[in-house]
């Protein structure tokens, strides 16, 4: 496996672990949008969301809860972002699928992506789309 | 309560709403980032991810991960971005926890936040304070 986070699981590469137990690794991105940043991955190799089985996916958000407060209570913060990019499409950098979780600041000026509107009938045609796969 | 999601949920307010079962409610944001965006709730109005038990949390993604399977093969997109924030401090807009699913496509220019590096030492320190809380 050519995996970098595979690596830092293993400890086949140095990293900042800030937790692990035996489904879920987090450590700090070293290069973080604030510091405290943490990445969580499950430790069995898989790209995306849809190749984890649910308990593995709640044993991740467990964890990123546990790690979020720690983050809050160490490093004085009063929030955080959690973000995950899922395939290729949403511009995932590392295919072993992973929560970041971002320490923020008010006024620290992260900005959220811009929205937009349904145009007339648009948004009853998306749901009738996504229903029909449900 | 006057939470707009609250609101929402019980049918007060119309929406597009794309699931729901006993503990969670999913509906398409009337704004969305790109069409199909939608919006993960717990039925139960809570503020934050700190107020959410673990089994919460964890049907929260649950249905986060069946909703994005339906949202990919429903409106044909080859990918999806998770967000959520969490606090005041984070730019919560409302207070009642939720996710964002936001269906994505390459090239679609959604930018990162920035990085940077953590100077000598600084790392550590802050993996220190974190551990220390947990």
């Amino acid at each position: 496996m050519d995996c970098i986070f595979c690596k830092i699981i293993a400890g086949d590469l140095p990293s900042y672990k800030v937790y692990e137990d035996d489904k879920v690794c987090a450590f700090l991105d070293v290069l973080p949008i604030h510091p405290g940043h943490t990445i969580i991955v499950p430790k069995i190799h898989v790209s995306d969301v849809e190749s984890l089985d649910d308990g593995e996916l709640c044993a991740m958000v467990t964890v990123m809860k546990k790690i979020g407060k720690a983050v809050m209570e160490g490093l004085g913060v009063k929030g955080y972002s959690i973000l995950l990019d899922n395939k290729d499409a949403a511009n995932q950098h590392v295919p072993h699928v992973h929560f970041h979780l971002v320490p923020r600041k008010e006024g620290d000026g992260l900005g959220r992506w811009p929205q937009s509107g349904y145009s007339e009938g648009e948004a009853e045609e998306c749901l009738k789309q996504i229903q029909e796969k449900l």
